[in-house]
């Protein structure tokens, strides 16, 4: 990058302007100003700031603005072919959590515009088109549904379903009357279909890793071949409730036991396949006390892999373990389960991974990068499906993320644009060629 | 028993005044009206009414009626030797769970009145004076305090506290206006102080096992020489929040697989020492998710044994298992630990337990019955530290208590109560001899 340092050594205005509350300063000595965190939700009046901020810097760039009927914002900045041919988008979401970070998603979007900045100031062009997108709503806090208007871009969504949506804590607040209070409901479709909507000729995303990886291994750029495939189940186990003191262990149906057991065998299991096996919840009934036995016992299974097939394997083989788990104590506990989520592996386009890999060999060397697999979804799991699309991960510390101390390091981000602007560059230079027949 | 069935064939007014919500009754096809349940919470209009009953039954009898401070009932029928020696009791609580049974105490007190009217029918005398306590608030369940006015008599509870004790629906009650209002703060002493107190000479408690052990070795009388010793520990495993899905297993900080190892290793120690160990409650924070590793796991343990050494040897096991799983998987968890009640276990006097083991052999025969432990609390574990005590217990159904089905056949009720009645016969004239010198 030329204009050094410009991403992460001095937050801008707007990284600034929305600040969270002053509790957060004291979490950890020493804070630098990008290390407290942001509290950003979906189409509130901050959120509404910072798009008028983003609005501002790319016309000032010269880019055309495109505002869609989700609020999603298209900057499309002219090449030199003055082709048609839809851009080659660098997208990512200006959103936060409640209580997060100042990288995710917030890095995608102002290393994109660091890149267009710096092509200006170099009388640089592509080819073809280039531009950003600000996605709304991916993080889902506000209005809850995460990756929500990637999703309705791509036809999974239903744009009813979203704009219905409402605030979590007002319910006469809806997604679209947000969208329209603050003048985002734009007059062009959410949809990929060239006929009505904004269509997208490739999707680059620059994202913290969200993960420990690139930490613990000393790598500055993960090359994203495509998000993991994950189901989610619920798992109760029914035993009977039963006095502590006075029922022997042989004569037990203990659903706790089993439980237990269960969430143990699935980390075992989940560990020889090289999968990822998680429980967030756990719970027993209300009534539930010391000397009682609970009658029954639910937790989730969150079941990861980056092949549908072994994330299908691990689950059969849960299922038969716990079947086993089941008749081994006392006078045994019977268990149902439910599939609640089911999300299939995706892989990216293996042209936008070999752009990303070929500059990042470049930039910091094969030593420093390694391929990987999403753990988190992004808005480019969707945009994936209609045109090609992969993703940049840069280190975070410690892996944190969603949360106010979640931090990149200034290099980091600094390798992170400089690799998406010369993916952006390699992409479009291949697809150039390729359209000349070279 | 000379009155056949007179106790368990058919309900007696009281036992059907209070009658249950009507939704009980479907549970069960063909329910037996002793099958339906009991609702009578302490000192409630309902409990009046069976003290009402309770006392006139008494006084019929010829028995003197003694109120203490707890409203604790106390009925004294003369023996032979116009003795000043204190009374030979057979006491229980007629007080039960809000969804309770109709055994659960009330055996005790209703077979009590059998073993006197008993007497009286056949102008069978006892040396001493022999009689009944219905014991207030023993379920602890309107005012939570379990064995609380036994435990008031025994000096280990302060009155004050005991009458400060508030309805748990309703702060404007307590127990001493409770007691006010039904006419039962009596005039003398809760104590076991001769001077100012209702002493007793022994202390006997029919009672069902709410276990299932009787009925699973075929035998109907339990002789209970103790009750089990138990530790309530409350275990919090310390980790950390990340993501299911960015989080590799070797990084984790997995408190949930931590605590599931650790009620599973609690329950396969507790079997190697033939003791018990329970999970009653399981806790994550509030704002855990699917695919969010929580910060930190909260569970109860309950370890009985009817030893105190076995108790203590069983806990440490426990906690040296526990740091070795703390550090077992990825990064590792931290635990801390708190005990919450430590009851020490409770021997029963020897010459009570064997005048119970006597007549049992006589009318069952020693291979229908057995020396048990007590796993649950009751009256008796109070009186035994000031008088001579010890319990019979009778099977319930599937050692199902606390429980509309709560059930013990007329048969097996029969034999307890002729357990009853002979072991104070038993016991008084051991006492009889004793005094005489032979």
């Amino acid at each position: 990058m030329s204009r050094e340092g410009a991403v992460g050594n001095k937050p801008k205005g707007p990284l600034s302007t929305t600040s969270t509350p002053s509790h957060f300063h004291n979490e950890r000595q020493l804070l630098a100003p990008t290390e407290t965190g942001m509290a950003r939700l979906s189409l509130t009046d901050a959120d509404a700031k910072v798009r008028k901020w983003f609005a501002e810097e790319v016309q000032k760039l010269g880019c055309a603005l495109s505002i869609d009927q989700m609020g999603n914002m298209f900057a499309r900045q002219s090449g030199s072919k003055k082709s048609s041919a839809p851009m080659i988008a660098m997208g990512s979401h200006l959103d936060t959590q409640p209580r997060g970070g100042r990288y995710d998603g917030i890095l995608g979007v102002i290393a994109a515009l660091e890149v267009l900045r710096t092509m200006k100031e170099n009388n640089f062009k592509t080819n073809y088109d280039v531009g950003i997108v600000n996605w709304t709503n991916e993080e889902g806090a506000r209005f809850p549904k995460s990756m929500c208007s990637s999703g309705v871009w791509a036809g999974a969504i239903p744009i009813q379903k979203a704009w219905d949506l409402r605030d979590i804590h007002d319910p006469n607040v809806t997604l679209r009357s947000e969208l329209e209070r603050h003048g985002y409901l734009g007059d062009i479709a959410c949809s990929s279909d060239p006929a009505t909507g904004f269509t997208l000729g490739a999707h680059f995303e620059l994202h913290i890793e969200q993960g420990p990886i690139l930490q613990e291994t000393g790598r500055s750029i993960g090359i994203v071949q495509g998000a993991q495939g994950y189901r989610w189940l619920t798992v109760t186990v029914k035993g009977k409730d039963a006095h502590t003191g006075t029922t022997p262990l042989s004569a037990r149906h203990d659903a706790m036991l089993a439980a237990s057991k269960m969430i143990v065998a699935s980390n075992a299991i989940a560990k020889r396949h090289d999968a990822l096996a998680s429980t967030g919840i756990i719970r027993v009934p209300s009534n539930a006390s010391t000397n009682t036995l609970p009658s029954d016992v639910t937790f989730t299974l969150d079941i990861r892999h980056p092949e549908d097939r072994a994330v299908h394997a691990v689950q059969e083989e849960f299922l038969k373990a716990f079947a086993t788990i089941s008749s081994e104590d006392g006078r045994g506990v019977s268990f149902d389960w439910t599939l609640d989520t089911d999300s299939p592996a995706v892989k990216f386009d293996q042209g936008c991974v070999e752009s990303i890999k070929a500059v990042a060999d470049h930039i910091v060397g094969p030593g420093k990068s390694m391929y990987m697999t999403s753990g988190a979804g992004h808005d480019t799991v969707y945009t994936s499906k209609h045109c090609p699309s992969a993703m940049i991960f840069v280190p975070c510390r410690d892996g944190v993320s969603h949360h106010p101390t979640e931090y990149c390091t200034p290099e980091d981000c600094a390798l992170g644009t400089q690799a998406l602007l010369e993916a952006v560059v390699h992409y479009d230079q291949t697809r150039a060629k390729t359209a000349n027949g070279i």
